[in-house]
């Protein structure tokens, strides 16, 4: 597999100018009398649809108007048009922050009369924020606002990260125990310089990938191996949508469990939190290679290595059962009802059992075999 | 500041003939017709000592005794020497795994009769893995088990990494936006090969991190830049140790709460978990830049960024002040007396108010004039 195309700084320009549009659709809105608005989507739950035509979680077409003599909209108006004008100054100089660093830029400048909680970094969604990003058609990334990183990645790939005016040229195959931190932004001042594998492994758990990056199971396959570290990112979700848009066959390796499956469907699918970024964020080509309960048929040992399913394992398998989605897939639906009946679970470190490198033994066989649920 | 000290793999050698000495001695008691029996610190609160003289966290002198014989203790001790064996297997095939895959491996050989819990990821004490660690003088990083890694480094900081069968240069320089990732383990297999910073400067946040490798703060200070990513890892805590014996001073940079004093004071003195560690994981060198409440008399702006400490943030400041390593430092005392009588708190990313590179300023300044706190 080959080159790439290039996503660089020029895109930089590009939000300016869709920053700037807004400013100046509101300054007319004014000069003709009329109340500045701005048009957003709609992002309550009767808006989200899964789309089972493209496999993944968006918006639909409602939007929503937000006016600014509206008085229970004003305050929340005028924080959306500080928050585009302070996007916009952190774009020309060309600085990163996070939304807390945004909340005391404007507190700064605002004053006191700020809805602190509206900027948490635990608060899963900063409406502001989220109003910008789909008014404006661009991800926060792209507003220069770095959202929480997470995940690593080892394997046949080359990036140049341009970056603080500096730029490196970072070789995934040369990352000795540690691999290479996936960012907040893969796409801004990122390229990939070269992409020869043959196909991408996502790991749930680091300390798995860590093991399969001891035993260079990478190098052996030709892939690239990344672990989320649990839930992923979203900047690691845009990086395995980048890579699976290169044609790389991706393949997820989570627990057999409720938090393995949400792992799984979530790459898949995207999320409905971030229902708004849906293709950006979404890979449906993504197959899961297991662990699963059928597994024991294949490695008997393992009946031997399950251990009992939890409370949030057996109400989450009940839940994914009444899902549509997963009704049409045969395979999910016998694998759930395995996990309700034995009320088992089995944990991808239970691979470990019989030698430390058997993990590597497995994936290689079943991913040979195409040994996938959908 | 040159070249270094060197730990590579002989280690691995001296670890397995401390875990075969383990078993010749039981073998030698089984023969004379006594009880296998090993010894171990006593790790409950009453052999775990602030020792001022030295500045951290340790053990005491008590011991106790394990016996085979005793019904109550026979158990855990077949596992804690089964787990001996499993470790001088790992270390013999020079492969590393976690305390999950160590259970799978164990459940494995021994089958149902493990104590699950016991080996959670989650459990904050493996009370047999540590009842090994100190039975032997070792880390659990040297019996080849993985623990949780986290945090990131950049600066003038070079490391060789021996691992897998291959050998990589890390350049903490070149790392673009990313930076470094600190692994479980930096003894085994990981020499510094060049360390030309001044002082090494760790940041309590990950964005707060990001924010100053953008800017190459630690370019310009010539200084090793690092993010525990909120509590230090045993490894982050290693690397600042092995920073500091090589004469680097430490600066800690955290939010003026109860969470950024905690993860100050145990980068400092160690952590009551961690007291078998005792030298090996402390800092007693470090030193506290910010942020601080009397920081508002020098840069004003920030009376108007404080918010609302909360109740965590008050208990926790009430408790240090019982504290008598704490009563002895007079500043800390005002800061927490500070915190109690305004109920206000402040964040180190308050510091980007004014503008996004102010925080680059201030730890400039306060390094410069020596504003710290013991």
């Amino acid at each position: 597999m080959a080159p790439v195309k290039k996503e660089g700084r020029g895109k930089d320009e590009e939000v300016i100018k869709k920053l700037e549009g807004l400013g100046e659709e509101m300054l007319e809105q004014i000069k003709s009398d009329s109340s500045p608005t701005f048009t957003t989507a709609l992002r309550t739950k009767s808006n989200i649809i899964f789309d089972e035509g493209v496999g993944y979680i968006r918006l639909g077409s409602k939007t929503e108007e937000r006016k600014f003599v509206n008085v229970g909209q004003a305050r929340k108006f005028m924080q959306t048009v500080a928050i585009a004008a302070k996007c916009k100054k952190f774009l020309k100089e060309n600085a990163h922050t996070s939304i807390r660093g945004l909340f005391y830029q404007l507190k700064f400048s605002l004053g006191e009369n700020l809805d602190e909680e509206l900027f948490s970094e635990q608060s899963e969604s900063n409406p502001l924020v989220e109003d910008l990003e789909v008014a404006l058609n661009v991800k926060r990334e792209d507003l220069n606002l770095n959202t929480d990183r997470k995940g690593v990645v080892a394997g046949p790939l080359v990036l140049r990260d341009k970056f603080g005016g500096e730029e490196t040229i970072i070789d995934c195959t040369k990352q000795g125990r540690s691999g290479w931190m996936i960012p907040s932004d893969v796409d801004n001042g990122m390229d990939f310089v070269e992409v020869n594998a043959d196909y991408v492994l996502v790991v749930e758990k680091d300390a798995m990938w860590q093991r399969l990056n001891e035993d260079k199971y990478w190098k052996k396959e030709n892939c690239i191996l990344i672990t989320p570290k649990g839930q992923a990112s979203r900047g690691c979700r845009r990086l395995i949508r980048k890579l699976a848009s290169m044609k790389l066959p991706v393949y997820i390796f989570t627990d057999c469990d409720a938090w393995g499956w949400y792992i799984y469907w979530t790459i898949k699918t995207g999320s409905m939190n971030l229902a708004y970024l849906g293709s950006d964020i979404a890979t449906p080509e993504a197959k899961f290679v297991g662990v699963t309960m059928r597994d024991i048929k294949d490695y008997n040992f393992l009946s031997q290595l399950t251990i009992n399913a939890k409370e949030v394992d057996i109400k989450r398998a009940e839940e994914m059962l009444t899902y549509d989605w997963i009704q049409k897939h045969k395979d999910w639906v016998e694998e759930l009802k395995t996990v309700l009946k034995t009320k088992k679970k089995l944990e991808q470190d239970a691979l470990q059992g019989p030698r430390l490198s058997f993990v590597g033994e497995y994936l290689r066989e079943k991913i040979a075999k195409h040994k996938f649920l959908a």
